[in-house]
């Protein structure tokens, strides 16, 4: 979760919501990305997506079935379908969204998903919390 | 819808499940793409984000709110989280999809979301369940 500390803070740097996320197995690192919304002109690019991609490139495969993945906060429905999609087998995420959430808030998309990874959820809450708080202090 | 056709036609002949998508505004077609996922070894290349994720590159925004998006099937919770994420205006789509959509099945994203677009779904319902059914025929 350090890391992916690390790649939220470069995405607020940028001026992007700071999220970031990392891909694991085995203990090693196969992708980490930070939101890059802003930079590439891409709704899409949230950490979590481009993080699966680079792991699914890097494996030579669409399906991530031993992997973990790390968030800085808790993923919206679109980056919780992809990791299904991706049969992600753990997520483990920091600060809880209320508002944009998909996981333990709003559609709740893994109590609809064919695969359904592992929650672990408030993973550094604290920490991750404080990095978004302060992006959005900024920019009042 | 033809161009969407059109483009999950050429899906298929390449191997990944058949599903076209188009980005429409004002009577111009800014984008279309098929579902890549198995030529681009990418489990988010669904047709739906690469088709935003193009028209988002050439407006030069993430917002697409004048904008609609032709869908040969219904899109899964992945693919309307971003159509909300773009602020697409009107979503039509082709065939329903009872297993993996996230529309009117499933966790019903809009239900959720901040921005809903308009959604009509059944467009050319019979060609656009044709070609997956020809698909999995194949395979099977």
């Amino acid at each position: 979760m350090n890391l992916a500390l690390e790649e939220a803070q470069k995405a607020g740097d940028r001026g992007s919501v700071p999220v970031g996320a990392v891909v694991v197995r085995a203990g090693a690192i196969l992708a980490s990305a930070g939101n890059e919304m802003r930079k590439l002109l891409d709704p899409t690019a949230h950490a979590e997506i481009i993080a699966i991609r680079r792991a699914s490139q890097l494996l030579e495969t669409c399906h991530l079935d031993e992997c973990d993945i790390y968030v800085t906060l808790e993923p919206c429905a679109m980056c919780a379908q992809a990791m299904s999609w991706a049969r992600i087998r753990r997520l483990y995420f920091g600060a809880y969204d209320p508002k944009c959430g998909g996981i333990t808030h709003g559609c709740r998309v893994f109590n609809h998903s064919l695969h359904v990874p592992e929650v672990m959820g408030g993973v550094f809450e604290t920490q991750c919390a404080k990095i978004l708080q302060k992006f959005f202090l900024k920019r009042r």
